[in-house]
């Protein structure tokens, strides 16, 4: 095995490779392949490992994290508005309406002009790096031009990626400055987008991937919806949409079509085991099962529900009913570019969907569900690594043979963050809930995607 | 006036004068005394500046923000448990009893040794610093001398501090390892507190303030509570103790006396106008209203009522009450020691207050208090700043004559977070907006207290 073996890294390792536990890998060497591929996890009482350590290391390809720094695996953020990044933390007080019309709209026009577009991408894919987020999925602008720089912008910079241009053809229901010229353009752009964006990928070491991106269901028309369906179909691409995120998208759906928006995108051909349809926090039972039946995603982004959805989603009910689940940031429906904080609001809002809200009402007429509905900052964990690997169906997000070494190092010694704790209670699962509950940017000092090093803060 | 400049700053500012609203002082000159006291703030339209400027430049006393920097007026943080550093981000999935039996209790007793009380402290301290929080209340551990010794850090750091011993005298419902020798002598090492804070504060430039703090009346004796309420009374001691946190604690209190626990503490002397009231999410109006008469003061702790209180505070009605206010990170109660972190939670447990939660439920079926319950980023910031001033009757929290100048030095344009928005939305409300919800510890450059530079991260 070991003449494959391009690069070794020996330190201690956390990872959930199921939902619900994690593993802490003690001064374990995992051994990367020159395709960037895990080969092995040799664990440090297996009595090969200092014969092998002493061998890399003589042959210069060994990396050893230091102490004070431990290996996660790189997030899987699975839904974030590209264009949205300047509008990020803005205006979240308006209504979703107000937000589109007045923000969102004006600011993603503005993604027609390549250089606007350009600095803008490279920043955001530059700050989920830098926090760790080494596999997203985006929605571009609905302008072709600027997805497909999009996805070649992850590309140069080593983030592994899908990349939709947003559809959003109405014109009832979209500015006349900012829409699809048509629905028929609408899909052909998409097509385009695939061919580019597949070229791209090919082309790069880490992966990138084109995506079907109705914007949601109220922004285009029966036409694009069969249409993109369609090429869905034909194209085996990914699919990304809003689905079941607020109350008034809910309504619009069942009165323009006489059912719910999950069954109105299963008929338009935009459910299966590549769709991923994020928020979701009024699908129902029946729904769900409809959802884990074709194998579609739910993209859980908790950050942004408390603001557009007027809800929490059931994350342990979807979990049971055997939906595939991630986690998203939903840059700019939720303000932070951070999985750490998403993880965060995935645990806190949890808490308030087990208890509801209103202390003045006795605990059963608080309106929580009560029972088992807590996401665990371990479970949490999971949704935004392994989670969102299985998910997008790709060999990431655990460190084991076959998947891509994709790693954020956490030093847990930092000047404004020693996540430390002093040595008092120094169990795994406490160094392991210290560092998502409490790391800063800072703390992430390197990142790696397909055994690559994108990101070094140590040498800046 | 100029003769008793001693410095001035000239810059742009946020601050938040009133409650619901925020100022942007643009290319300000704020003029700061011997004393570390705002003597005159004169605005750019002012004919007077470009003299002073002038002035100020010549003899070396001007201190300009710079570019794409802005002042903020230091946090105010109203409650912080200082020995539970160690265990912020620990255990946040277990009940209150197990966390306070298997963690807090063990953890806190620690404080009996010195050494590992002042490593932790000084460290408390400056991660509170570097965070911007200029002011905090503190609760220490039961020990007398770890809690003078806090306040000594506090007072050599430069931090504007209250601190307390914490009391729990109660031998039914604390460890033998760790709780008060008697109500007696709880009550004379609080005097002893008050006397040798106060000989600390009185030799400090910022101020540092002793607090009579009964943890909260589960873990008190009657006769403590009572002695406690009448050193209080004696004194004019600030008090601080946790009130209608949970579910729990209500029920023991009612039980106990037949009165429910913010009555029953004004029964023993302790609500008054210098008394710190943390978390009250099941304060009734009727209770609201005796506080709101008291001027007692609730501490609005988000993140920790998510984990503990099963409920969100309805912080608009204690608003529209009168009760005066402040927010508090509640460490370890909530993990974070982020004010940002903890502002951003206020408005996001908001939106959940004012919704509910399960959205298989009509609307008005969900539990939310609907109406005017949302606390905006504003009013957020309003708590963490000039709410928490008010709240400890301190002069501090608003750039204004009077008041010392606290302030917290953001740069915008660091290169993990660059808050500028490629100036697409480039309004004050979006500048600040930007500033609050997506600042990192990084963006914090420099913290002034009392007119004294305490951290300055560009020279280091």
């Amino acid at each position: 095995m070991t003449q494959h073996v391009e690069r070794a890294f020996f330190g201690s390792f956390f990872h959930a490779p199921e939902y619900g536990g994690f593993e802490f890998l003690k001064d374990a060497l995992i051994e990367v392949d020159a395709c960037g591929v895990i080969g092995r996890v040799v664990a440090k009482d297996d009595p090969e490992q200092a014969r092998l350590m002493a061998a890399y290391r003589e042959c210069g390809v060994l990396t050893e994290l230091g102490e004070g720094r431990f290996g996660l695996p790189g997030f899987v953020d699975i839904h974030v508005h590209a264009p949205q990044w300047p509008q990020a933390a803005l205006a979240l007080d308006e209504p979703l309406y107000l937000w589109l019309e007045q923000r969102t709209f004006p600011l993603e026009a503005k993604f027609a002009d390549l250089d606007f577009a350009r600095a803008v991408y490279v920043d955001l894919v530059e700050q989920l790096l830098a926090r760790g987020s080494t596999t997203a999925v985006y929605l571009g602008s609905a302008h072709l031009a600027s997805s497909i720089e999009l996805a070649s912008i992850c590309a140069e910079r080593g983030q592994r990626a899908l990349v939709g241009k947003t559809v959003m053809d109405d014109p009832s229901a979209n500015p006349e400055y900012y829409r699809d010229a048509s629905a028929a353009q609408a899909v052909e752009d998409t097509r385009t987008l695939i061919r580019e964006v597949e070229a791209i990928g090919r082309a790069s070491w880490q992966g990138v991937w084109p995506v079907v991106t109705p914007r949601f269901i109220p922004s285009c028309t029966d036409e694009v919806l069969r249409g993109l369906g369609d090429l869905a179909a034909e194209t085996g691409a990914y699919v990304q949409t809003h689905c079941n995120e607020g109350q008034w998208e809910h309504d619009v759906v069942l009165e323009r079509f006489g059912k719910t928006d999950p069954y109105a995108l299963r008929d338009f051909g935009l459910v299966g085991p590549r769709s991923i349809m994020a928020h979701c926090p009024y699908l129902t039972v029946e729904e769900g099962e409809m959802f884990a039946e074709a194998g579609a995603v739910v993209a859980h982004c908790p950050m942004a529900n408390a603001y557009f959805s007027s809800a929490v989603a059931p994350v342990a009910r979807f979990r049971a009913q055997g939906i595939r689940m991630g986690l998203g940031t939903d840059i700019s429906g939720g303000y932070s570019p951070s999985m750490y904080e998403n993880i965060r609001q995935a645990v806190v809002a949890s808490r308030l969907l087990e208890t509801g809200v209103d202390a003045q009402r006795a605990p059963d007429e608080r309106g929580g569900l009560g029972g088992d509905v807590r996401v665990s900052l371990a479970q949490a964990f999971w949704l935004a690594t392994a989670g969102g690997a299985e998910a997008l169906g790709l060999p990431v997000g655990v460190f084991e043979p076959g998947r891509a070494f994709d790693m954020q190092v956490v030093d847990v010694k930092r000047r404004d963050a020693d996540l430390t704790g002093f040595g008092v209670f120094d169990a795994p699962e406490d160094r392991l809930a210290r560092i998502l509950y409490l790391a800063t940017p800072d703390n992430v000092r390197k990142v790696y995607v397909q055994g690559r090093l994108v990101r070094d803060k140590d040498a800046e």
